[in-house]
């Protein structure tokens, strides 16, 4: 018998079936389910209802593609040489989804939570924010799921997302919490901080339960496909070769020997 | 302007606009297509009709969890040591969908490509299928696609993933080619070689258009999925104090000092 | 001719030529050079003396093995389902290398660094170690470095690596900081807090120059080599088979179904 | 107790000591050897002679550093994006380490192994040679080892290592075997094919008795370097700002809508 503690309730099998939360998965997942119903199971251990599915899928399909990112270029280069493991191409790629780009949403989620936390307890609005803003500014860093490097003027994703998430029902505290943020984080820095895809997307999976430490993961699921379809790509119409030429033209001889130490 | 050879097809952006294979991502995808939708347009540049929509959502759900795999331990081991990345966690789970386990359906995708090219030549189908398993049988190697080390009497997803097919209007000569290539391999090495989960998407792939080299790509859509949840639970309920333990008792002083040949 | 920002003064080569920080690799580092010049060279751009060589080599041999950690148990996992990619079972384990194991030295060079700035500005050196001692309480955090899950009564390698360092001249202000740091959190917390190895190479690397955010690296070297040894070791006595049924034992039907939301 | 199958010889620990391959880490091997030293006591379960030494250091330094490869690249690209896991981006690094570029000694070791297997069986070395060549030449395949992109006269690597090879007494049939691989794949191709410092490699490491599965590793160990002195300079002196520049030049509205399938 396995140690107690290596147990999953996540999924199971014995020699003729599947189990996924509880459901068999040939009779009453294959065929019936979508992707986005079973990737909500598996995290909230029930199905999701229409409007739960509705707002989840515009939620990953916003976070999909952004062009020929940092990511995509790094799963296209490292395919061009290690062909034998696309697996390695994606992962390459999916190690840039961190706290500069992509994985912005787990800070901005972290940071909503704290917020709501302290309003739950009594703390008004506004002095949690403050607070909040006030901190980064301290520490001279920038405040997650605010602004953008391409769309300075406002992310086109994030009005989408709140005007989805309003017609689905989940435009609640969390939607509220971050909007005031943004509105703090301005009036303070003098400067423009439009809320981006994954600070709406960080408040929208509060909403739908989902905790600030796996945020980032549904920009890994959704990327992931997106990495796929660039490598996909790169077997027709390679971007390495030329990546590859621009890096080398920076060789040739060294200027000066370096000092000895020894 | 960039060099020619650096450019995508797959999305691109200016200040106000992201596009996906020429949809505007705000107006056109979001709120209106589902994750599934837009894997296929990525791939396949054009929307899916709503039978290849169906068999797509059958392939990637089938495939995303099957219990505590090695790479569910590997996400939720690396996830407890690394908690600062979870793109780190789901990398590393990743990395384990290679050519032993869900990876071979890219070995099988490009034997059924390479017989539907030999077929379509004129050489019998027959002929094609057994100089395959002889070649197999010769290098001593397991056919990728056919038999399975949990589910030794017929995985049960590859029935309904037929049985879907059939419905949608996929059941098409990669899938004949298929079944023949697993009853020649039972014929030939006197064993049961039922065609598992992983063959059987290779073939349906193969009937959507999908590339053999693309096809663990969507092994790794789908299990980017279930590795997230599985950090999630670690969260909750870890194994990884258990598993730490176990990898623990094995400690103590060695038996006997090495020779030394310095 | 490539963009002036794409080039690297770390190596470089021509038809006939590598160059490596200036010298020529193989008349000049070939034969010549041992790998942890090279490491130092390629560092410091410089070559070490014989006593910065000698501490490198020991901070080098100190992390590189310690059993049957998670991550050697990763690599070998991942190896044993992907032996199609080496890199990939490496780099599997190596992104276990985070904060929380090996990847603490990175957090506690932060903290030398920042004691050393502000005792270089003129506070008072106890003043400075309780503040962060203080902060890491507030935030129920556990001080990188200090403290170790099997070693609980003092890291055999913390004593040795000090020692080596003292008879190299490099027992310096952060090897002197370091050990002031556990003073202080013992004190404060009533708890034995003996520095562990990762605390001592933070201190050792800051006296040979390192900064802070390359600590972790010199982790990442030395697992590598250990990684490949256990990959090596999975090949004649693998641990994979008794891992996967050990994970298998949890399986079976599930207790109960899910709540349907739709 | 640990279940039996889950030990590894490689390395211990109890309370007050860690073991390496039977050597007291503390009292053994700290301060006393290099990591170099260690490398091979991990691999081959002894200390090396000092040939063995300066045969493996010249291995190891050679392969440490090319400039700004593509694996280079991405591990900076990566650091920029997620800074919080140094072990990402030296693992997104690794991973291109594959069968195209430096992971070709592992095919070209297995190659080795296969000949020397097949000479010590009695068959000729000439025809044992030629049906490798040909079975290459047949499946439109480069052979491993052979040729370089940028070294298109020669690797200046591969005479240096054999030359030391010589000195040290290694120059043994496995390097006369990948002499005489590149004679006849040459004068079966009428191209120049020398062989580049992994095919080199490939041959001295099995004089080294290193099993050809494990040759990848010692790229990996290498790199693992290089990778962390291209972060560090990432710090000084990026190069990601250039190269996202060069990405998002490509953008902009997209030519065409696609076909709509549903």
């Amino acid at each position: 018998m396995a140690p107690p503690g290596l147990r999953t309730q996540i999924a199971s099998n014995d020699l003729h079936h599947i189990w996924v939360r509880g459901l068999n998965l040939t009779t009453e997942v294959m065929g019936s389910l979508s992707f986005t119903d079973m990737v909500f199971l598996l995290i909230a251990s029930r199905l999701p209802t229409r409007e739960e599915r509705r707002l989840l899928d515009a939620v990953l399909v916003s976070l999909m593609e952004h062009g020929l990112t940092p990511s995509a270029a790094v799963a296209r280069v490292t395919y061009s040489v290690s062909p034998e493991s696309l697996q390695g191409a994606v992962a390459a790629g999916l190690l840039g989804a961190g706290s500069v780009v992509l994985g912005s949403m787990e800070e901005c989620g972290r940071i909503l939570t704290q917020v709501d936390e302290a309003t739950a307890s009594g703390r008004p609005q506004a002095e949690v924010l403050e607070e909040v803003v006030s901190d980064y500014r301290v520490r001279r860093r920038r405040l997650p799921g605010l602004g953008h490097a391409i769309h300075t003027e406002g992310d086109p994703r994030t009005a989408r997302l709140f005007e989805i998430a309003e017609e689905c029902g989940f435009s609640g505290r969390h939607v509220a919490n971050v909007q005031e943020l943004a509105r703090v984080a301005e009036g303070t820095s003098g400067r423009k901080l439009p809320i981006n895809a994954t600070g709406a997307i960080a408040a929208l999976l509060l909403e739908l339960g989902v905790p600030w430490q796996l945020h980032r993961g549904f920009a890994l699921i959704s990327r992931t496909a997106g990495l796929v379809a660039h490598v996909g790509e790169e077997l027709s119409a390679p971007i390495t070769p030329t990546l590859r030429e621009l890096l080398r033209e920076g060789d040739g001889p060294p200027a000066a020997a370096p000092t000895k130490g020894a």
